[in-house]
């Protein structure tokens, strides 16, 4: 097969771990034969110091020729405290996720068992937690309008969903319900904003087309709670983008390996593979960033994307055999203290 | 002194936590030879039964007469799964949280020695946690513009904050952290909110006035992963309306305790006082449900409404006492099940 792959290193240790996850890549590629093809794309901050531009065209053309994206991670310290800032890296995110119809990003939060002590939960809580987020991406706060009035003194975001948005992640959770443990916990805040009352007619009215699966309605605060108190009641949670934004990172941290998560965001022109954890910009630089999220995004990418499932297998076998052999990074190492 | 209370029981658990907590309030006003006048209006779900209102106009009447409120909790389940109800419990809340004024909802997190194995985090990392959310509670997305269009199939709702309303509640967490231990977390999503970046702004802006505090801006997915992980790095966190509701609710189960925690939500008109817990319908009649968030509520009450600190002490310690004695319900007696 042929893979043609863009790469986005961006920020921080952004390319630290982009470098490990291609070694990974060409690797199994070359194990079975696949012809991959693969060319860098500059985004973020150091996009912006280069063009002044995020996510600029010439990526986006790169990212729309490609069958899948694998990208590192994005921002800088200096963009942080500065909210006049007209051009900042997460533009250059969100416009990217925007652009390629991004409108869905995956997440399995799933517990090592040799990782297990990291974990901030009790051991017996998320022993064995395994559950996939769902998190919509093109929509929401995020995009719709927003501004200042009254002299700036004012300032507004809206929250906005079309029945269509809705219905197309709804139904995605509804699928990965169907492939997995079939429960569907769809997140929303119904007793209050009016765009969660449509999350919630639309879950319902979908529901009965998905008769196996079990369908349980949550408000966001709610699962707030259950994330940490149960989180081996979910299988599948759907929610909208910025719930998902809350719920998912709060996920990442209960199994006390942030540094190895993986994620995948669905797109309608093509799909971008990323660990979820930031460019950690302290640590670029230092070779002490843990690679094993990127490596793990791009089993995702031959997973999801390809649909090469063996490929796939053979990288997170590799994982867990360097974590048995405890070859990896401090983060992770066994008794270090932890990274906060 | 004379007290003047409104009591607005609720429903589910309401009435039975309340009654243990007015016993308790009337206790201690004897010992120390206030008077005590209080008057039951109704609210939430049994009031929409009685007069279609959850908040009646006569209710509202007798909490603007009050120096404080004591609040049980509202919420039916049959009115979770209909996104059509156009009369809900939680209105009645929102209606009163509005037309009293009531701009900030404090909430102590405070881990209890005695309680602390029934915390879903590692002893070590929550033991000795002890800090306070402010959740701004009458601005945001609760309050601003929503509906539908495009025939119901899209639908909105408007974060929106003005200056004053921010000015406002930064403000009092730095007072807050002035009388605690001088750190101050403010919370929001300024890498992609408008209103956010607007909260930054007047941050950055009222910080210089207090040099002893240190101040922390936080991105909201950060902050729901530092609860968590680092819960004893905070001393007071404050926040907009949509994300307190997230962060405190997932605040309040880090220490095992929810069933202890109260809080208070100061008013420009009375202030209100009531349990963090909701109405717990299940458990409603069968003598099981938690009294001492509410107890520790009325603490608060005394301290906060009536500078009343001796009288809020001794039921601190009188709760103390009943723990350390384990005369206590069964959702925090040893060698229970947890529950969820
Ligand atoms: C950087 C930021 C805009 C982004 C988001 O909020 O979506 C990040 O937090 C994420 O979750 O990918
Ligand atoms: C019942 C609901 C409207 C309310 C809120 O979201 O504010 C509740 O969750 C709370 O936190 O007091």
């Amino acid at each position: 097969m042929k893979l043609n792959i863009a790469v986005l290193a961006g920020d921080g240790i952004g390319p630290e771990v982009i470098d490990q996850a291609l070694k990974v890549t060409k690797a199994v590629c070359e194990r079975f034969g696949h012809e991959l093809n693969y060319e860098h794309g500059i985004t973020g901050a150091c996009a912006i110091d280069e063009v002044g531009d995020p996510y600029p065209e010439a990526t986006h053309e790169l990212c729309m020729q490609s069958d899948a994206v694998l990208y590192g991670a994005i921002g800088d310290p200096k963009y942080d405290n500065n909210p006049k800032a007209t051009v900042r890296p997460e533009q250059g995110l969100l416009g990217m996720r925007k652009k390629l119809g991004l409108y869905a990003n995956l997440r399995p939060v799933v517990s090592f068992p040799s990782l297990i002590h990291k974990s901030p939960l009790r051991t017996d809580l998320v022993d064995g937690a395994d559950f996939m987020c769902i998190r919509e991406l093109t929509g929401g706060i995020y995009f719709g309008d927003r501004g200042r009035k009254n002299d700036g003194n004012t300032a507004f975001d809206t929250c906005i969903y079309t029945r269509e948005e809705v219905e197309r992640i709804i139904t995605l959770g509804y699928e990965y319900a169907m492939k997995r443990n079939k429960k569907l916990t769809i997140v929303d805040k119904a007793n209050v904003l009016e765009s969660s009352r449509l999350w919630r007619e639309i879950g319902q009215e979908i529901a009965p087309q998905y008769p196996e699966v079990e369908t349980e309605f949550m408000l966001v605060d709610n699962a707030a709670m259950r994330i940490i108190q149960w989180p081996k009641s979910f299988d599948v949670m759907v929610t909208e983008n910025m719930f998902g934004d809350i719920l998912t990172d709060e996920a990442s941290v209960i199994t006390g390996s942030m540094g190895m998560l993986p994620s995948a965001s669905i797109g309608v022109h093509t799909s971008v593979f990323e660990p979820i954890h930031g460019s950690y910009p302290q640590a670029a630089g230092k070779d002490i960033a843990n690679p094993l999220a990127t490596v793990l995004s791009a089993a995702m990418m031959f997973e999801y994307a390809f649909d090469l499932m063996e490929e796939g297998k053979l990288i997170r076998e590799a994982v867990d055999a360097s974590l048995v052999a405890e070859f990896c990074t401090e983060d992770i190492a066994e008794g270090e203290a932890k990274k906060t």
